[in-house]
């Protein structure tokens, strides 16, 4: 049968998941923390499985849940969703940047991704008969280069799609970066798709740029997060959309007819748990001592640092090392630094439709003090 | 925003669920039990999560769960398919289907549903840029057409979707339909999606004849089951696929920027809860008995009873009612019936393109007893 995604593989992030599990490699490389949830959360998905709370959500999200979401926006970002219209839980993350596309792109539509990006957008595009148009971020500094994307916007040009704070690089947008961008839009019909799954990872003081803030940028973007990334449940698969009631009732359509709905005890659990703001307004000090203790680790090898505002993602330029594989492409040093070294990373190659190979790799920290702590043992041999 | 599905609105179930919940009648509409699950089941979820299995899972469904489901296909329908590149664990049937057909129809593709169907194929083959071609099954008997099927297949037919046992009639496929299914197919290179989630829900005594069974349709098929209808927890959203390993390659390409995983606790409580193929062996007497009392209840009213071999539906014809109401269209008589009777249920034009109307309704007796008589009470009303 001839594959509608020719170009890809399986992805990265399960490739060297597995390469870890087999050679027994510390896995700093797919994005999951290595540390339990706060089992509060665990006792309130068991109570919604005990009350009965199996059966068919809404279509759409349970009210209760879908009310947090929206009064959390509001509280953080200033912007009030109708909680009936404009708010969808999602399968996660991925699941929901898909049927967004799904939703809105038709054949031939152009859709702009600024890369290095994460390795769903492009199959998503791909998958909705669009057209992909790459723009780069920033060479060395990952931060967005507007003339860039706007010679890149076009007639055709149906969505953009934006992600901050960024994966892989671990850089924010600025409020300024939102304002040009909100400016550069204006005058288009150009749909945003902002991924913001890593909201509540914002470093040094720093308050994290939703598109939500911005009233011009709100009005037609699909605004993405993640309940796995937030409270340290990958695994769950519950995320979230909010979009204007035009677009969500598109977004809806698809919706339905791809995952119908979402498992019900974990949106119960989530809502229970969701009123109370403390563990998400924790986790930037909690993630940015990881960082910290990370990076205090890597400053005394030859890698050399990139900044992380945000994300729990640490990206290190290679080409300083001391021993010949900083010379391989970046995909097959990963594989020899997991198989050799003993601790598995993410080649940014990998988020490039070109391969671009710049000797950066990703390491993830969202992990026990101790596994930072062997991870960084063993890369100090080099 | 123009649309990519102009002719979808809310799916039906949905909107009668809404209108069961705010009339407070009795939802005999949607397909989902009011009664609990096997509270064994949540105890191994909840050790799940306990135990710390919160993370991404593998992308393809933890092994464990995988390799029940081969064991189960295998003892079951005789088939062997390898756990590790057949069979991917997925959020629900309806993501299963979407995935398959996204995976494997190009543009201009034609895919042949047999109507009425489930209202998700239609859509999904749309969105994937598919051509749809209707063929009806047979007016009255709902049972396949074969000379009508053969007629609809042309060079550019990619696929071909069927449904045993049958959503919405109840009507079961036989092992010679299946046998000249496979007759049929053999000198094309037409692919089955073979959508089988009420597969434990046959009755009197007739097995279910699964694709699986028949190596000329195995070969060319995914197969697509539900845990949500099997186990009585249709709010958790697990199924499952399994297609020989070349399909499920292109499978899992679509699926991996779709969902990505499925939520982990549910796959590790679910692996443990099927080592014993107990409570799915005991679901054909325990529905059976329901749609007995169900039938037995009816028979005393001017609905027609039309035959339920399999699922958990029971279609009935209102022609020969002696109210005034039943010669509207059949959605709005099942509005009327909603709001002035108090019992939900589905118009079978819901499962068609051109809205059909054989004034036939289906209800859905996957019901405490006490619910399907106090459904029974207000219906004899009738
Ligand atoms: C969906 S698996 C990958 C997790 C993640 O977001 C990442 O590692 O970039
Ligand atoms: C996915 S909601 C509908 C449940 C169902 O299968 C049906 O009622 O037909």
């Amino acid at each position: 049968v001839p594959s509608r995604l020719p170009h890809v593989g399986t992805t990265i992030f399960t490739v060297m998941s597995a390469l870890a599990a087999e050679t027994g490699a510390v896995n700093l490389g797919q994005g999951f923390p290595d540390f339990d949830c706060d089992p509060r959360l665990l006792d309130a998905v068991n109570d919604a499985m005990r009350a009965g709370h199996n059966q068919y959500p809404p279509m759409t999200g349970i009210p209760a849940l879908r009310q947090a979401i929206a009064a959390k926006v509001q509280a953080l970002y200033g912007h009030a969703y109708d909680a009936q219209a404009e708010v969808t839980v999602t399968a996660g993350a991925t699941q929901a940047i898909l049927t967004a596309v799904l939703a809105v792109v038709h054949p031939g539509d152009e859709v702009i991704v600024l890369e290095p990006c994460y390795d769903s957008y492009v199959p998503n595009i791909e998958l909705a008969g669009g057209v992909v148009v790459r723009v780069p971020l920033t060479p060395g500094t990952f931060r967005p280069d507007f003339d860039r994307i706007a010679a890149a916007i076009t007639p055709r040009t149906r969505a953009l799609i934006i992600n901050s704070p960024h994966n892989p690089s671990g850089r924010v947008w600025t409020r300024d970066d939102m304002l040009r961008l909100q400016e550069l839009l204006a005058p288009t019909d150009v749909l945003l798709i902002s991924d913001e799954v890593y909201e509540h990872m914002v470093y040094d003081g720093q308050p994290h740029e939703s598109a939500a803030r911005y009233p011009g940028l709100a009005a037609r973007a699909f605004i993405v997060s993640s309940f796995g990334k937030t409270y340290h449940v990958t695994g769950w698969k519950v995320g979230y959309v909010v979009a204007p009631a035009p677009l969500m009732a598109e977004f809806r359509k698809v919706h339905q007819f791809n995952v119908f709905t979402v498992n019900t005890p974990m949106q119960h659990g989530l809502a229970a748990y969701m009123a109370d703001p403390a563990p998400y307004l924790a986790l930037p000090a909690f993630y940015a001592a990881k960082r910290d203790l990370f990076r205090q680790g890597l400053a005394q090898t030859r890698f050399r640092l990139l900044p992380s505002e945000g994300t729990y993602f640490q990206c290190v330029d290679i080409s300083g090392l001391a021993v010949p594989e900083k010379d391989l492409p970046e995909a097959d040093f990963c594989q020899w630094l997991t198989r050799e070294v003993g601790v598995a990373a993410i080649p940014l190659s990998a988020f490039y439709g070109n391969g671009f190979d710049q000797k950066v790799i990703r390491f993830c920290y969202a992990k026990r003090d101790e596994t930072l702590k062997a991870a960084l043992a063993r890369l100090a041999r080099l």
